[in-house]
């Protein structure tokens, strides 16, 4: 089974990797790293390298697709081979998901027209702007496309995934691999939430930080 | 501030890089990913590369030393440069701290003698073997020695420490960043809740993939 994660610069990295460790212990998962270009890229923060080890070219059937998000996204947004192969890949993928802004993604190739999705609680407004119509559930489930919301919820996506295609006790097994037991030390992970002075600026912070690197 | 996150072959990727998501938020902080030998590294299930950029000579000093665990740990555990960096670094840090199976490295440097610690639920009693006393807690602080339980709890183990070292409302702003408001599908994610037919083999299956990588 191959689960394709194509890579680009400025990638969050938690959004590939929590469903990475959650897919790879299917049976049979073989997880393709792919890019326009194989090589190393950059995560958002500059900190990590991630290496995409084929080009897009390789894998033009995954069956699965995991779009990851990130800062990189906004400058992938208008046409490019991306795109072009995501809409080809989605044609004969088995399940076609993502996680955080890497929704944005799938809707700028047209595949959320219409559909309910999810991303980044602080990019809502730009996955209606793709045609999607924007839900605040975590995991959002519609055919075979399934997005997630912000960075950690890659993991229960490709929970609720891997439920789907190995059946409930076969996910439980993974989510015990992995000790999935999550305890937060507060209730901050959602805009409902978090305290409204710092829903309102970390938004602040994130549209500075688009400004940013739009010059 | 230097955060030291050591690589070895058959790293489990979650357990670096959910610490990594969050601690690379912190003001200041500079992620510093080394080795024994830097250059790449091949995780548990040999499906993805990280980078180790630096060898553990560049990094005499790190603010927060963060072990991953993974199978790879346990051809670590009699004396080797890497066991001799974690203890002459743990002398200067403000922080030592571990995931998964990274404590048993930590135990095996002689960190945890005397001190309450926890690591994989599979891992325990390897754990009380290294001096520690292990308790089922996904997060042990024992004064500048944290360590968590397996591959995800690293999340809610670096959400702590970034509220130890920069206050509460920053880390509610990390976790509100990484959307970290966890729904797991199913309530399997510990030995306590899962069905006992799945951890007892799990367990079987965990002790089994030892034993393989052992010859």
């Amino acid at each position: 089974m191959d689960i394709a994660i194509p890579l680009f610069d400025r990638i969050t990295a938690l959004d590939a990797i929590g469903p990475y460790e959650v897919l790879s212990r299917l049976p049979g998962a073989r997880i393709r790293w792919v890019a326009v270009t194989p090589g190393p890229y950059r995560t958002d923060n500059r900190q990590l390298t991630l290496v995409a080890e084929e080009p897009l070219s390789a894998v033009p059937h995954p069956d699965i697709i995991m779009v990851p998000g990130g800062f990189g996204t906004r400058v992938l947004m208008t046409p490019n081979p991306l795109l072009d192969w995501l809409r080809a890949a989605h044609e004969t993928s088995q399940w076609t998901t993502s996680v955080c802004t890497g929704s944005l993604l799938l809707g700028a190739a047209g595949i959320l027209r219409g559909l309910e999705a999810t991303t980044h609680w602080a990019a809502h407004e730009q996955l209606a702007e793709l045609g999607a119509k924007p839900t605040l559930k975590r995991v959002v489930v519609q055919g075979k496309v399934v997005t997630a919301a912000g960075v950690s919820s890659g993991i229960d996506m490709a929970l609720t995934l891997v439920a789907r295609i190995a059946g409930d006790e076969f996910a439980q097994t993974v989510q015990l691999g992995i000790e999935y037991d999550p305890q937060p030390p507060f209730h901050a992970g959602s805009p409902q939430t978090a305290p409204p002075h710092i829903v309102s600026a970390l938004r602040e912070r994130t549209r500075a930080r688009l400004e940013s690197l739009k010059t």
